[in-house]
Parts: C-alpha cells; sequence; structure tokens
C-alpha cells in the first residue's frame, strides 16, 4: 500500500466506495465523476502506478481486469456495448496515480475515445 | 480462424499490415485509421469476438496484452504517456468484430474518452 493513495485507500477500505465486485487481487467500484451512466473503475489492489510500472508477474492479474470488466458488463446489462480504457500518464489523462481500468457504457461512445 | 475476418486474415499473413510486434498468440499492427501519431491495434491471434467473448482460459493472453501495451509505448518513447482502449458492441463504437485493443499516444487524450 502506498502512502496517500486514495485508490490504495479504497482497496484497504479505510476509504468509502460503492463496491461492484471484489476477489482476493482487484476491487471494482463506482467512478465519482462519472462519464456514461455506467462508469466503474477496476483496479488491483497492490499499488502499481500504471501500466508501464507492471512486470510479467502481473499478467495474471492483468487479465483478470479484463474478465472482470466483462463480468460488470454482463452484470450491468449493457448488452448494447461498453468500453474499456486506462490512462497512462500526463498525455493519457491519468490522474490518479494507481493503475485503473475505466469501463464506461449505458451510452453511445464516440471515437476518437479522446 | 473466422473466415472473412480482416484482423484473423493479418494473424495469418494473408492480408499485410505494418506489424509491430509478434509472438505466439498475439499480434500488434499500426491503425490504418490512426487518430493519433501513434495508433497500434494489438489482438489475439486466435479469433475472439470481443471482450464479452472471452473465458477464464484466455486470462493469460489478456495479460500479455497489457504488458505488449507498455513494451509497445516504451519503443515508441511514449514516456509523456498514453491511452489503451477497446471497444465491445455497438454503443462502444467496435467496428471489426475480432478483439482488439487500441494503443494511442503522441499527442494529449482529452476527457471524457469518446
Amino acid at each position: 500500500m502506498a502512502q496517500d493513495c486514495v485508490f490504495c485507500k479504497i482497496a484497504v477500505g479505510e476509504l468509502s466506495a460503492q463496491v461492484e465486485m471484489e476477489n482476493e487481487d482487484i476491487i471494482a467500484f463506482r467512478d465519482i465523476h462519472p462519464e456514461a451512466p455506467v462508469h466503474i473503475l477496476i483496479i488491483p489492489k497492490k499499488h502499481i502506478a500504471s501500466l508501464v510500472d507492471v512486470t510479467d508477474k502481473d499478467s495474471g492479474m492483468l487479465g483478470r481486469i479484463q474478465l472482470a470488466a466483462a463480468e460488470l458488463a454482463e452484470k450491468h446489462k449493457l448488452d448494447r456495448g461498453f468500453r474499456l480504457v486506462t490512462n497512462c500518464g500526463h498525455e493519457g489523462g491519468q490522474t490518479v496515480e494507481h493503475l485503473h481500468y475505466h469501463l464506461l457504457g449505458g451510452r453511445q461512445l464516440t471515437w476518437p475515445p479522446g
């Protein structure tokens, strides 16, 4: 756990969030600034700053985040589709320095993606 | 391989593409309609229509796609950041029915992501 990381605090329950799913190494919760009717963040519980900081050992967890996105899309009946996004660094638009994937659905997503 | 799937054809070399990396189960190539100075598609060689069609057995491959994105970002010196996006279904903006992740970098990405 990284000190002063809000997502680490959510992962250990120190900060509250509207949790959507949780397992051993992943937690998913509602984005507090939603950009779509369904906007969920999926994160590893372990502190990893961004996708450039992952190692081969994180591959399993990264795969499970993708599966979690599909599971959450089904739970929220996003049959018409959804978008899954991760931002890395300033030009990627990353605002919290803890790896997170945005699941967005419930409206037509446009192109380009930002 | 799915018949008439352009990405399957790229995966087996029947259609040409500007390949950026390739290993046993993944291939990455330039998007022909780039939305950023660096715009690469990363796909499983195996035909999977979208993220809703993956199974637990695909977890390893999905994790390796994320690692490949980080590797390609490093190769292209996207030190200032990048965005990784997968679209699923009509509302997600999916246009090719073969699972693919868009790696976009080399410019400021905006929010929301479409």
